[in-house]
């Protein structure tokens, strides 16, 4: 039992100016954290609480998926990252130092690095292998703008884990361990989430998903079906194409239309009074160092992780105005794809524009554009791809059902980095017949202290936070109505103790403050349970309890507290782990 | 039971070349730490498992004693550090950065400036004081010269703790639960340790101790008397003057005697044929602004720290050459106190110097020196002090007991800091009569990683480690003979699952090697019992236990077993604390 008189929990009335999101407020309201710089927090003695429960149950998932707990410094030599290039391309986000021999080193915003350089030198037999390695430590991340509280900070805490194996079978097996791992912890702490399917980009390797903690203000769209479990971020989602029928009559001979000034699709839906899915996009993108026209429709994004994809390129852009002239001879709003040398510049489409059967497009003409424009008739198209984002009501590639948009937050993070690193900086092993081979690596990643703004941005009301059981700073807040009745304060002690005892966590608040101000601070804090002690507690031998998240009360006698207690906790807890014990 | 064969532990046969102390080369022999950089570590599985075990004692006690835990962040902005004037003064051992708006940061060597300005935020009423609040961290200091591996590192972990009173009796409560619990911790971890008296220095504040683990290669001196408790640092340590009795014959008068290039006691000694505690050094100090000539007994050294108190100056020094000739006449070598003129040149000794009934001291011409000189008689002393080091043999100040000297490592040091950072920072509380007051302060420090290392250094022979209980990775080493053997395999599983039931640890040593090899690694990794299993397990029903610390075997029932051992453990361990079920 701890008293809350003699614990830092400064609890605020006002809702402080700069913070925007739900659990930036609460974690400032509910005396949890303090920022002592733009995106760097103290956490303060109820915060911390949760943050070991999570970081317990972070471990217990990780040790019985086969990992090993290590520590890792977060000073790391600059030569290790020269050894794999991100010195220089990590950019400003890197924190950077010099030591008093002038050597440079960052500061981790992850250790690869450190985690290869350590393995190279450890390990040289495929007899000591697969190996997970992984450590909860404190990352730096120099944001460029650090926001929302502990849901983006430039000091935070996380997991990160390293697998090495012989064979991509071995991979796949830590990879699927590691998948398992983080559902069993994202469920135990009491999140709603989702594993989604993310885009590997040029890190290498395939095979990525993102465990996305679904809330409004997610800076993530995540693409899923209702049916099945099919989750992918935009960026990733597949669109299925199912061409649409074939219109019987085939649209007349191409016409040039005046349309001054008009050059965005809207202008066009309105000027041609069409609609957006008859008109054809046309871009002049960079790919690495050629230029490419990509055609879309109308009512269709590019999606240019697919167009990066398409060509396993490094770089993709919208090309200059001079390089859109230089190729088309007509400024942006009135390019198009007809009269364009596909020899010398390449046009490819996303599949949907196949479906256009009397389009229009640019004309390559300052304030022109084409009407009853035919792909493969008006023009030709080297190659049809999926090269559009999902829009809400396409098809899920999975089940068929209709696909619907959610936002989330970035919890955690599952990789297949592959060879990498350890071909960058020579980690290999012998294998059996005694030949060199790099190892084959997974890197797998939580933001531990983001997960409690997550779990709090999904469990709130408008007096404060609802805390899932497993995660709750304490199980119980006891709160005697008038602490100087000599009689109440007994009795608020007294189940304190009992409940301490059979391992319910207990804040007593000893306070001298009105019963209407302990509420308050109790529905802010949000305990799973709320004990009441009044006059009733001496007088008929029961107190009140209250479940915050459903604000049910019951009166139960003092004698049947304990099991009582016990009983409504397992209840209101999500999971239905094991609570008490084990801590 | 964790499987060897799939831990991190790569033990070495070699000693490192760069290990200096039995604690550094083990720490790396036993696959328990590898450095990074100069240091900065990793902590392998084996030594976190040791640090997450000192860090629970850490938390058990501080909670116990009233402390409250948060975290506050490694970066530190610049302005925090202006405010108390430390960012001038603390030099290089500061590691400093810029982020990406240029913005100064420190990484956090200590957290004074940062719980400073929390608690002056949070807190401004006396109701809520007293309070004690402490964070387990990272810390940082660029040391001029790391060494001794997890000694003196330039990145380590530290438990810090910093209370806030309003009155000295509450300071003093509070720094005695702090120290009282210190010696509960490292009692606990299994160290030799003496809490010593130290000198409270320029930072302020009356009442510090270092709690030193005793060791050889400690780069501290600790006086200590056997009989009482008294221990203090060599710079604190007071000498009690008794005088010797004075001789019925007084000094004839003085004499000049030419010395000729004679300038050391040790060349005196031989040149006069005297006794060095005949002799009188005199040394001319800087004090702050202004030039001193300290006199002490040529067997004695002077002690700056207790100079330096006894001006209550900021900075002291011995002067240069050329300030040397111009107080004196003669270069340093020939100064003497004879013919000084006390009124420009303060003449301060140590209290033995009154026991010099017939002395020589420098005759302030260079090659000369004066003999038969009386301090009163030739020259007048304006204050005797205690002004020297003490010596083996001296008197202990509390009991009378002879002084012993030993050597010991700074592992826990509690301070009281006073006001010093309250009124830099203005963290004030507003007392019963509503005046406002600056909070009192105190802080304590462990240096927890650097604990694993003293008690690593306390606890080896020529074989390995030998670790206590209480902090030990594991409790027992469970290892089959040959495990290829299917009968010796089973039993070794099946009793490791049985002990580990029980609430004791298991490291099994599945690798298929040699029996000597994996002896040889247990003797290194260290844990108290080490269980082998022969091919006597499955004829006679019975395993051998050997004593890690003693080396004594026993063979012991396999039925009998969890029993027996935990028996055994509860015997090797030194403190009688609880050890199964905590975990």
């Amino acid at each position: 039992m701890l008293k809350q008189s003699q614990m830092l929990i400064p609890t605020l009335r006002e809702v402080p100016a700069d913070a925007e999101i739900a659990s930036h407020k609460l974690l400032l309201r509910a005396g949890m954290a303090r920022q002592l710089a733009s995106g760097i927090y103290t956490y303060l003695p109820l915060a911390l609480r949760t943050l070991h429960k999570i970081q317990a149950i972070v471990r217990e998932e990780m040790n019985k998926a086969g990992a090993q707990e290590l520590l890792m410094p977060a000073m790391q030599p600059a030569e290790l990252w020269h050894q794999t290039g991100r010195w220089d391309v990590y950019g400003p986000e890197l924190v950077r130092l010099r030591d008093r021999h002038d050597r440079s080193f960052a500061l981790g915003p992850t250790h690869e690095e450190v985690i290869t350089s350590l393995v190279r030198d450890e390990i040289n037999s495929y007899k000591k292998l697969p190996i997970n390695l992984y450590q909860i430590q404190t990352k730096f991340r120099d944001e460029v703008r650090p926001r929302f509280g502990l849901i983006r900070c430039r000091e935070f805490i996380m997991k990160d884990a390293y697998s090495f194996d012989t064979t991509q079978e071995g991979l796949d097996r830590n990879f699927q361990a590691m998948y398992d791992a983080y559902t069993n912890i994202f469920t135990r702490v009491g999140l709603n989430f989702r594993a989604v399917e993310a885009d590997a980009g040029a890190i290498g390797g395939k095979g990525t998903y993102e465990f996305m903690a679904l809330c409004e203000i997610g800076e993530d769209t995540i693409a899923y079906s209702e049916e099945g479990d099919y989750a992918a971020n935009l960026e990733k989602a597949e669109v299925v194409y199912k061409p649409s029928e074939k219109p019987a009559v085939e649209a007349p001979a191409r016409e040039k239309v005046h349309t001054p000034g008009i050059k965005t699709i809207d202008q066009l839906v309105e000027f041609l009074n069409v609609e957006a899915k008859q008109i054809i996009k046309s871009l002049i993108y960079r790919v690495d160092d050629k230029l490419v026209m990509v055609l879309v429709r109308g009512d269709h994004e590019l999606n240019e992780v697919k167009l990066k994809n398409l060509y396993d390129a490094t770089t993709v852009g919208l090309a200059s105005e001079a390089e859109i002239v230089s190729v088309t001879g007509a400024p942006a709003g009135f390019v198009g794809p007809v009269g364009i040398d596909g020899e010398k510049v390449e046009i490819i489409a996303d599949n949907y524009v196949q479906d256009v059967y009397d389009g229009i497009v640019g004309a390559n003409e300052t304030d022109y554009h084409l009407a009853h424009v035919v792909p493969g008739r008006d023009f030709a198209v080297s190659r049809f791809a999926d090269l559009r984002n999902i829009t809400e009501g396409d098809q899920c590639p999975r089940t068929g059902g209709a696909i619907k948009f959610a936002r989330g937050v970035e919890v955690g993070h599952v990789f297949k980095l592959g060879t990498k690193y350890s071909q960058a900086m020579g980690a290999t092993y012998l294998d059996e017949n005694g030949r060199s081979q790099p190892m084959i690596m997974g890197c797998y990643g939580i933001g531990v202290s983001r997960t409690i703004a997550a779990v709090i941005e999904q469990n709130n009301d408008e007096n404060g936070i609802i805390w899932p059981v497993a995660v709750a700073p304490f199980h119980v807040h006891v709160i005697p109505v008038n602490v100087k009745v000599e009689e109440q304060r007994q009795i608020s002690e007294q189940i304190s103790e009992a409940l301490q005892k059979a391992g319910v966590e207990v804040l007593f608040d000893d306070r001298p403050e009105r019963a209407g101000v302990k509420f308050k601070d109790a529905d802010l804090i949000g305990l799973p349970l709320r004990i009441t002690v009044s006059d009733k507690a001496a007088q008929e031998g029961t107190v009140e309890v209250r479940v915050r998240k459903t604000g049910e009360t019951v009166n139960v006698k003092v004698a049947d507290l304990v099991s009582e207690v016990k009983t409504m906790l397992a209840r209101v807890d999500h999971t239905g782990a094991a609570l008490f014990g084990n801590e």
